[in-house]
């Protein structure tokens, strides 16, 4: 759809504008004239004929001319047949205020659910309800109330006015950066982030996206538009709600295992988005990506005057994944050139002493920094900015002219600036020089090596973008003609279970190599199966009406002779009859015993924010005690089913220790893969559990498998 | 020793003295003079007769009246000459500015021990080598040149001059805190990080100690210290070179498993050190330990003007171990008399408006919330500072009521209260008002939560302080004599060695239970051993030749027949004599299998920098994988025993998992305090492995033991 009559409107109403001064409808109309709104206003108050020298009108039903956006600022039970009346109007977009929907429980979401049906009749959409506002700063389109938003490229979508004012005020107090527009997205009733993350992802006006994220209501549509728009430009997000509300009870064993946030930082950063976990390190990174290129190669070079700040940078940086390289023979030679003698030039540099009397050396070691291939960009730390507070006055005109040349280097060399200094909260001109060149400049070592990570994460994030790891479920395309027969049967049969043996049938459809095995009905059968099969059988008992087939005593292992099989069917049968009552017994599924080896679990599940996910661990007391596992949302791939394997602690087991062989990995990956590719190719599927798989040097085995389908 | 000539000198002599401006000898004098020094001073350099109006002295040894410091600029070759002059002058301390000793390599080292030993012949002590200086704050000593440092009662202990700049800077620029001293300990040389600690821990002059360490040099006498320090005021520390030098290589295999920092970060809050983990933490959580008292029950009531800052905080305080405690009804109550009802009054507070007309209502607020007795401290985030910039220019008087009312709360209640402001930056009075009061206000939610775990961290140390975790090793206090003859006996044999039976027999002693075994010499001997031993028997070669005894088939274990008994003799003895040419033989070790149980690891080595330490972990996969293991340094007693079982994530299998029962905690306990008290008894102990102690619900069966001894 076209978001431009909503976001960049020709024409405002105000429903429920006010000549009173402490009321929101005054404040939104006076605000809108005080900041030269280039559009039509429509005050809207059946009570007025005039507010603020504009027309008011009893209803948007009354105005001739187009109504692109109405603001209804009336209470919560005035809402709907405001709703009501701008959908006759013709309206693209209303903005609600008034909270009492949604975020109060069942009576206000039945409340919520009218509102939008209402707005859908009319092809309308709905910003809020439950927000403070929206704000096109680039035509003085200023709804909040918030007044004299610095104007910039970056757009700013939060859940929390107070964090938007945060923001806003962080931008005016501190940068020189500023926003393109404000949306406060409220309780989401219509219009959802995902939505806005489109409309952003190709306008001209933003090229980035600062996020604050209480809750996501569709994390799948979500995780999909991001995947599109980070190609185009950053989106930044700090998603809080951690403590409380972030852990998710999920029932199945799968899914216990760990918190939501896990799946979703990780699937966050699978389709670029820079996750922020500390609020103060959201603008800094934002206005960084903003204003700076990124770094394309993840080298960093450190520029400080001291050798503390030196070494707690390298440290900070080495801990965000940043790599600080020996700088090469011709670089330390050219430092040197410039430099005392004590100085460290192999990175991090340490000018020891080399700018106190110029610090428009700054300028000259940047210079030969940037200018080589293998430095990305430059943090510079320490007291640039106040060698002319802390030493002599005159010094701050050679450091005014360090900040001209090494903000013209950045624009040369396409590669990021930024600073550290001490002296940031006295307030020097040549850091506001530096910020006009577009390099930020921080009180905190810790935010400015966050920025440089953030900026080399979204470079190594473009470097390595391809489509393959979008979220978009292919539902169906890879399904087979069995497979679909096999779930058919069952739901035939009023079960949403596959039976062990059709699940691994299902499997084998996938080319998943699933031992020979049997349903049989009686011993004979069981005893003709084990013949040749020296390592024995398994029984196990097949019926709809035992799940938990060891519960029920319906499993025997490593059953060899003639007698031991005999009694063991036997066995299995009695114990199916005391487990339930007439139990509906379709045989015996006899197996091969399999050969030793490493045992791991791969699940999957359903998760309500993004759907299918998958899990991956070494079976046993790893899984189950120490929760060594990993997690993806699904679809995957081999890369990311790489990724899986390795990221788990007790990873090195796969390569072999103890004597042990490694396992063989390039099969695990296929199976993972091909896990994926099920779930992708039967929408059917709720849940599946290969447990235990068995690995060994060549291939795998897989002991049990169990398929749990959606209701029918 | 009395340290007082030293720190808090009457007389100072500046060896090196200049009139050239541009010297540290020039810079030196004048700063003394301009910073009005209440002292004695006396220059000296042979070739001037006056500088800066002061008469100037050839030699320390021309000066009549007593010198108590001297401060060398001279460069590193001239030194030596110096520090003995200074002896033979009966001066107190010196401070040695120049470089080039032991940061240089062994040449400096040795010129280093030089200048050491030359000192100590007079019982005269140094401050650095390779130091920016020292600074006594009250009597206007600043050996620096920094000038103007804000006067408080911080203890500023450094590594790095520049790291000194930035806590002094950052104090003037955005505090009204200040500093008692600065100690730059430059090499440590003579005067190291422990002794320093020791002076200030009875200086009356000083309430709080921040200190940036790049290296320790001698970590046990540093924690004995710390431990009596920290009771009487808080000791903060960044330690950096965590990604270059941070790791220690250990050989042995207990020690391999983790970097030193794990078990220093760990030893360090045994003896109530907050440890600091990022630079732009380091000054406010000194300052606030410094103005503001502690938090005595963990709670913390947070008190916002917004749903985001609210949220926020409270994922960040949780993350830090702080409680967000329910409000009790009362004081609910109360607020709600004060607030809007859509006012959150559970905690976090959130005054939903209820300030935007009166930011008094805060001051009121944090009057009820302080007066909770549930309530230990406050954080007030968002706006305060700002009403007056963001509402109405007259609310910043308004602001300053409150601010004056919140200062006497805290200094009524005793309680603290830390505030994060958007405005900060933008330096309203009302925020230098609450300074006043010792209350910090930070940009930052981040390190105003951090600052607030840290008064609730110390607050905790200090509720929990018992005399008996201290680091003092009281050799020998506990041994045996049959334990010291065992050792001597090795020493006799000029082994460092014990052998198995030694070992355990050793651990015997100290009350531990060890299964009956024998070293025999036949075979029929280890045949009427396992008479009566269902479970069968392990035999084991003795031979202080072969210390590997697996690799050498030296171990027959699960022996149940006289057959296999025989057999696995002969065996063993023949495989010994393949595996060395006629090896020292002394027996067979014959004991009877254990029961099956909870295998697991229990070792101790010696650390260069902390001495003893102790590790734990699950035998197998999880330590030799997973590294899951904890460390300590020794002593332990029972409380930090039990830590190091909890704190392991495979933890869980000793409280019983998949059905197994739980193992004997207790006697786990008891086992690790034990081991604790025998490295604590023989000081010839080196290292000692108990791997595998096997667990089960009643005690334990120690496998095998491995005592490693000093060289004699």
């Amino acid at each position: 759809m076209d978001y431009s009559r909503i976001f960049k409107p020709d024409s405002v109403a105000i429903i429920g504008a006010s000549r009173d001064e402490t009321k929101r409808g005054f404040r939104a109309v006076s605000t809108l004239l005080e900041e030269r709104y280039e559009g039509a206003i429509y005050p809207v108050n059946p009570r007025e004929k005039r507010i603020l020298g504009l027309r008011c009108y009893p209803s948007v039903l009354a105005v001739k001319e187009k109504i692109d956006l109405a603001l209804i600022t009336l209470p919560a039970d005035k809402v709907l047949n405001a709703v009501y009346e701008c959908g006759e109007k013709g309206v693209a977009g209303v903005i609600i205020i008034a909270g009492g929907f949604g975020e109060i429980g069942n009576l206000g979401k039945s409340k919520e659910v009218e509102l939008v049906e209402t707005a859908k009749k009319y092809g309308m959409r709905i910003i809020g309800p439950n927000t403070s506002g929206f704000i096109n700063v680039g035509i003085n389109l200023d709804l909040v109330g918030i007044k004299d938003v610095p104007k910039g490229k970056i757009a700013l979508l939060t859940q929390s006015g107070n964090i938007a004012l945060h923001m806003i005020t962080e931008a005016k107090l501190k940068s020189m950066s500023g926003f393109s527009y404000y949306v406060g997205v409220g309780n989401e009733a219509d219009l959802q982030f995902y939505e806005y993350l489109k409309f952003f992802a190709d306008d001209p006006d933003t090229n980035t996206i600062l996020m604050y994220v209480e809750g996501l209501r569709n994390g799948r549509e979500f995780l999909k538009q991001a995947y599109n728009t980070t190609l185009k430009k950053p989106v930044v997000m700090l998603k809080s709600g951690r403590s409380s509300s972030g852990k998710m009870a999920v029932g199945s064993h799968t899914g216990a295992l760990a918190g939501i946030s896990e799946v979703a930082r990780n699937a966050f950063r699978r389709v670029g988005i820079i996750n922020i976990e500390k609020s103060e390190e959201l603008f800094p990174v934002a206005e960084s990506l903003s204003s700076l290129p990124p770094i394309k190669n993840n080298n960093v070079a450190v520029l400080a005057d001291g050798g503390g700040h030196a070494t707690i940078s390298a440290d900070t940086l080495t801990d965000l994944g940043v790599n600080i390289p020996v700088l090469s023979a011709e670089t330390q030679k050219k430092l040197k050139a410039i430099l005392p003698n004590n100085a460290n030039v192999s990175n991090p540099v340490d000018v020891a002493g080399g700018t106190d009397s110029d610090p428009g050396v700054f300028a000259e070691c940047a210079k030969i920094l940037i200018s080589d291939p293998n430095v990305g960009g430059i943090l510079i730390a320490g007291l640039f900015g106040g060698y002319g507070i802390r030493f002599a006055e005159k010094l701050k005109f050679a450091e005014e002219d360090a900040a001209h040349r090494m903000g013209k280097m950045v624009e040369k060399y396409k590669k990021p600036i930024v600073l550290q200094s001490l002296y940031n909260f006295a307030k020097p001109h040549s850091l506001d020089l530096l910020r006009y060149y577009g390099i930020p400049v921080y009180d905190s070592l810790d935010i400015a090596c966050k920025v440089i990570s953030s900026l080399s994460a979204y470079g190594i994030y473009l470097d390595s973008y391809h489509k393959k790891t979008n979220f978009v479920m292919k539902w169906g395309a890879k399904a087979r003609k069995k497979g679909e027969k096999i779930i058919e049967k069952a739901y035939l049969d009023k079960r949403n279970v596959l039976l062990e043996h059709e699940a691994k049938e299902l499997l084998k459809e996938h080319k998943i190599v699933v031992k020979s095995e049997k349903v049989v009905k009686s011993a004979d059968e069981a005893v003709n199966f084990s013949k040749g099969k020296p390592l024995g059988v398994a029984l196990k008992i097949v019926s709809p009406d035992i799940l938990h087939k060891s519960d029920a005593g319906g499993v025997k292992l490593n059953l060899k002779t003639e007698d031991e099989i005999r009694n063991g069917f036997n066995e299995i049968i009695e114990n199916a009859g005391k487990y339930k009552f007439e139990p509906d017994i379709r045989g015996v599924l006899v197996s091969e015993m399999v050969r030793p080896g490493t045992e791991v679990i791969i699940g999957t599940k359903f998760d309500d924010q993004f759907g299918p996910v998958i899990m991956f661990g070494i079976g046993g007391i790893l899984v189950e005690v120490v929760k060594d596992v990993s997690f993806r949302v699904l679809p995957i791939q081999k890369y990311e089913a790489n990724r899986m394997i390795s990221e788990i602690k007790s990873s090195p087991i796969l390569d072999g220790v103890r004597g042990q062989p490694q396992v063989d990995k390039k099969a695990l990956v296929n199976l993972l893969v091909t896990v994926s590719d099920i779930v992708e190719a039967y929408p059917q599927i709720r849940e599946m559990d290969l447990n235990p798989v068995i690995l060994r040097e060549d291939g795998f085995d897989i002991v049990d498998a169990r398929i749990i389908l959606n209701e029918p």
